[in-house]
C-alpha cells in the first residue's frame, strides 16, 4: 500500500506529540498538513517535519483531496463536529478520546461514519501498551480460562489544575474513561452494571471545582465476571498503571514499568527505581503503536480494533458511574 | 509472670493445630486440659503434649480452678455460649472467629466480658502475618501520610464442600470476615458504608447451597478513605493474600509469599515458585504469634490488640454486605 | 522406628540452637544427654528440655548404652577426636563442619566410621534451605540441561572478631567451606581446579590477624562446567546468600529471602524489606530439616545425603584455594 | 551549535542500524554521506534518509570538507587505518569497538588523534543503557561507599556462526571486550590483574574454530576491589546482561529487562516474560544515546566519556585474559 497522507487537526501538546511519533512511522504515513487556529508554532512544525501545508482552519484539510486521513486532537467539544465533517469528506478518522460527552452526539458521529463508510479509531492508546497487550493476549489464548475478576488501578502522579478540572467532564469522563475501555478490552465482555464510591482526598481545589479526586468502582460484565477500578488524581510515587485478571485456570497481572531494573541494597532496605513520571513517558511506545493499527486497518480495509463502538461504550459507563455516585446505588447499563 | 495455664475447648483440625503451636510456646503457656465431645484422639493428644486432663465436656475446664485461660475453637454456634460461661468463670478467653453470627448475641458476650473483667481475644490471626504487620507499621509510622485507598485481595485455592458452605454463614460471614478485620486494621478507621457485587463463577454447588463464591466490595471509612475488597472461593494458582494502601505521601503493598525465592529461566519465560497452598501453611507463624499477643495482654493486664470490639465490627460489616448484595445499593453502618 | 536417643556434645551458641530445634522434632528424637565442659547452663537446659542427664565430660555420653547418636558441636579442633571415639562406641554421628582442618585427620575419621559401620552427617545445613533445595531439584529434574556455569554469592553482614578470625582456619576453611559444599551440591560434580584472588577491603583487624576478608574464586568441575564464588566478610545490607546455575536449556537462580514481601512506594523510589540478619535467622528451617535427614538416614540404614565424603571434599577445595591465593596460579585437585 | 554533519563508513547490519538511529536525532546530526564498498542498498538508503551523497570509497567522505564527523563501522581490521586517515583529515571520529586487535596499532591511532586534536568515541554503547547508567550513577553518588566487588554477567542467546568466530579475534576480544569496559566503567579504576578459566560447553563448531565459548574471569582493580565476569556464547533463555557492585555501605544490582512487566499465575507457578532477544533489541536506546554523548562532546569541545583510552584498555585486558587462559596463572596488567 502507498503511504497514508494524514492531516492533523489540533497542534497542542498532544497534537505535537503525535506529529513527532507519526513522523517516525515514515514508511506508513506522510504528514501533509497541520491545522490549528491558535498555535504560534505552525511554521516551525512545517520546517522541522517537512510538512507541505499548515493552516489556521481545519476545513482546509478536509477539502484537500490529497488528504487520506485526519487525526483529530482539537478540544473535546469540537471532536464530534469535526468527525462528522471529516466522515462526510470521506476521510479516515483518528480521534482523541472521548468522542463527545453526549451519548446522542456520539451516535450521530457513528451514523455518519457508517454512512460514509470510513474508518474511525479512538485514541485508547493503552490497549497498545506492552504490559496490557501481553495479558490481553494471554486471556485470549485461554491461559487463565473463564474470567472471574478484572481489576484496574489507575492513578495520576499529580492533579491537574482547577481550570482543567472544570472543563474536563469530571473524573469518570476524563480519567476513568481509559479504564472503562481497559476493562472492556481485558474482559472481552460489556459492562452491565456499576456501583461507585467517590471522595475528595487530594486537595480542596478539585472539590471546589465540583469534582471528586478518588473513586472505587464495582463492575459487572455481561459474561458474569465482576470487576474493580480504583482511581486517584494524585499518587506521590508516580503514575500508577496496573491491571489484573482472574480466571478459573489462573491469573494475569500487569505491573508498573520502572525507569530502570536496578536495586540499591543498604542497611535501610532494598530500593528499586521510581516509576515513569506520567503518560507521555509511560505510554511512549503505545502512542506510536496505535498509529500502526490505524495504518493496518486502512490498508486492510477493516474497522480499527478500537473503533467508534468502543468510544461510545466508554462514555456510557462513565455516565452510569456519574449516576451511581449521585444516587448511592447500582446502575445498570443497556448494551 | 508465671506461665498461663490454658484449657482448649474443641480439638478439631484447627484446635489440634493450635495445640501444636501453643506447645512450642512453652515459656508462655502450659496446656493443662483439652475438651472435645466427639474427638477420638484425646488420649493420644494427652500423651503427646503432656496434657494433665482431657475431657468430653468443656464445663470441666471452666470449673477447673487451675485453668487461667481458655481457647474456644468449637463449632461457631457454640462460641457465644461458651464465651459467656467462660467469662462468668473468670477465665481469659481466646475465641476463634466469628464470635457469633448474631449481633445482639455478640453484645451479650461483650457485656459479660466487661462485667467479669476478663480479656477476650478474637482469632484474627492475619494481623500477625509478617507482611500485613509490616505495612500496618509503615502506615502507623506515617510513611505514606493521610490514607486514601485501602485494598485487600483474598482468594482461597479451592472451594469448601457444599456441606461446609451451608453452615458457614455465607461468604461474607465466613471468608470476607477476615478481610473486614484487615481493612479496619490497615485503615485504622471504622467502615461506614459498603456496596457489593457478588457472583457465582466457581461451581454450581455453592450456588445450590444458596451462597455466592465471588465478590467485589466498595468501602468507605470514617476518616474519608475509600476501600476495595475482592474475594473468590477458588484461585487455581493458590491461596492469594494481598493488601495495598495508598496515602497522600506514598503507597505500601503486601505481596504474596512464595514457597521459595527462586526463578527458572528457559526459552518459554521466567518461572517463579507457586504460592503456599492454604492458610495453615501461609499463616503458620501468624497462628503462633497471635498467642504471644494473648500472653502479653494477660501479663500486662490490658485488652488484647484484637478484642471483642473487633469481633463485633467485622460481623456488622458482614451483615451490611449481605444487605447491600440483596438490595443493590449502598448500605451505611453506624459506629 | 523408635525415636533416636541423642546426646549432644557442646552446648555453646550453636549447640543450644540445635537443642531447641531437635526438641521440636519430638517425633524423631529424644535428647537424653548434654555434655559441656564449660557451660554454666547445663542445669537450666536439663529442666527446660526435660533432658535426663547432663555431663561435664562427653565420654559419659559415649559410654551411655542408652545413647543411639551424638551431635558434635564442640570446638573444631576436637571434632575429629570425638568423632573417632564416637564411631568406636558405635554411635551415629552428626558433626558440625569442618570435620578437621587436616586432610589426613579427616581420612582417619572416615576410616573409623567405615570400620564401625556408623553414619556420619556433616552440618552443611544450607543444602536443606528452601531456595537452594529447590534449584538443586530443578537441576536434578533436568530443567536446565547440561551444566555450564555454577555461581555462588555468600557474604556475611558483619565481620567476626579478630580473635575468632585467628582460630578460624582462615576465610576459605571457615566461611567459603559452606560454598564449596554448595557448588558441589548444585554442580553434582567434583571440583578439579581453582583460581583465587583475595583482598583486604573490610577492616585492618582481619589483615593483622593474617587473613583476607574478600575473595573471588574460579572453579572447574569434572563434568566440564565452570564456576564462580564470591565472598565478603561484611555486607552492609545484610546476609547475602544466593546461587545461580546455567545449563544448556536454561538457568535457575536462588535469590535472597526478605523479612517480608512488602514494598513501600514514595517519591524517592520503591523500598523493599531488608534481608534476614544472619545465619540463625536465614537458615532457621534448614537447621531443623538437616536433622530430619539424619533421622531418615538412620531409620533407613543408609548414608546421610551429606556425609563424611562431603566433609573431606570441602576441606580439599579450601586447601587448594589457600595454595592458589599464595602462588597466584591455578591449583588442580585430585578426586 | 549547528548540527554535526556526519559521514558513515560501512553500511552493514550495524551501520544501517546506526543510520536509522542517527536519523531520529535530527536536532543534532545531519547524515551527509554514506560509503560502503560492497553494499547494494546505497541508493535506497540515500532516498529513505535524504542523504546527499553515497560512495563506494570512504576516502570521498574523508576528503569532503562538508563532513564534520565520521562513524566508522567497517570491518574491524580496517578500523585503525580509517581512524588514522580520518584524524589526519581533522574529522571527529566515532568508532565501533574494538579499535584494533593490536595494541601498538591502537597506540598509533591514539597518537594521530592527539596530534590532530580530534575527538574519538568508541562504541561501548552499554555505558548508556538505563540499568548500567543508573548503578554507575549510584556508585558515583557514593551510595554504596568504597568498592569491594564488581561483577558482570554477559551471555548471548545463541552462538555466532563458525565463520564469524574465526575472524572474531576470539571470545575475549569479541564478546568480553564489552564487559572489560563495563567493569572499568563501574569500578572507576583500572584492571591490574586477571585470572581465567575457559571451556567448550556450547557446541563443537566453536571448539573446532579454535575458540572457547564459556569463561569465568577473576579481576583485581587498582583501587583494591576484586571482580568477576562470566560469559557464555549461548543462554537458552535469552540475552543475559547483568551487573552488580558491592561497596562497604551497600550494593547495587542491574537486572535484566523483560519484554513486559507481567506475570501469569497458574497451578504450575508464576511465569514472567522472556528477556529481549538480543543486543539490537536490548540496547536500542543505548545505541541512540551514545550518539547524544558524541554530539555533546563535540559541541562542548571535550573528550567523549568513552574515548580512545577506553578502547585501548579493553584490548589490553583481553590480551591478558588470552595469556592467563593459556598459561593457567594470574597475569598482571601495567597501567
Amino acid at each position: 500500500m502507498n503511504k497514508v497522507k494524514i492531516g492533523i487537526i489540533g497542534a497542542g501538546r498532544i497534537g505535537k506529540f503525535h506529529i513527532d511519533n507519526i513522523s517516525q512511522l515514515d514508511e506508513m504515513f506522510e504528514i501533509v498538513a497541520v491545522a490549528d487556529a491558535f498555535s504560534t508554532e505552525l511554521e516551525s512544525l512545517k520546517a522541522r517535519y517537512h510538512i507541505k501545508n499548515v493552516y489556521k482552519n481545519y476545513t482546509e484539510i478536509l477539502s484537500d483531496s490529497d488528504v487520506d486521513a485526519v487525526l483529530i486532537c482539537s478540544p473535546t467539544d469540537t471532536h464530534a463536529q469535526i468527525a462528522i465533517e471529516a466522515a462526510k469528506a470521506k476521510k479516515q478518522i483518528f480521534l482523541e478520546k472521548p468522542i463527545d460527552h453526549d451519548i446522542n452526539r456520539i451516535k450521530e458521529v457513528i451514523k455518519e461514519v457508517e454512512k460514509n463508510n470510513v474508518k474511525l479509531q479512538v485514541g485508547f492508546n493503552r490497549r497498545f501498551d506492552h504490559n496490557f497487550k501481553t495479558i490481553q493476549q494471554q486471556i485470549t489464548d485461554n491461559k487463565i480460562g473463564k474470567l472471574q475478576l478484572v481489576k484496574v488501578t489507575s492513578r495520576d502522579p499529580e492533579p491537574p489544575s482547577a481550570d482543567y478540572i472544570k472543563s474536563s467532564g469530571g473524573l469518570f469522563m476524563d480519567m476513568t474513561i481509559h479504564d472503562f475501555d481497559m476493562v472492556r478490552y481485558l474482559a472481552q465482555s460489556e459492562v452491565v452494571a456499576v456501583e461507585v464510591f467517590g471522595g475528595n482526598l487530594v486537595n480542596d481545589e478539585i472539590k471546589q471545582a465540583g469534582d471528586i479526586d478518588t473513586a472505587v468502582i464495582n463492575l459487572r460484565f455481561a459474561n458474569g465476571a465482576l470487576g474493580q477500578i480504583d482511581n486517584c488524581r494524585a499518587a506521590a510515587y508516580g503514575y500508577d498503571q496496573r491491571a489484573e485478571v482472574l480466571g478459573n485456570k489462573g491469573q494475569v497481572i500487569a505491573y508498573n514499568d520502572q525507569k530502570s531494573n536496578t536495586e540499591l541494597y543498604t542497611a535501610e532496605g532494598v530500593e528499586k527505581e521510581v516509576l515513569p513520571h506520567f503518560f507521555l513517558d509511560r505510554y511512549k511506545d503505545a502512542y506510536r503503536d496505535e498509529f500502526k493499527e490505524f495504518y493496518q486497518a486502512i490498508s486492510e480495509d477493516r474497522k480499527p480494533s478500537v473503533n467508534e463502538t468502543d468510544g461510545l461504550k466508554a462514555v456510557e459507563i462513565a455516565k452510569a458511574c456519574q449516576m451511581s455516585f449521585k444516587e448511592h446505588k447500582e446502575v445498570k447499563i443497556q448494551n
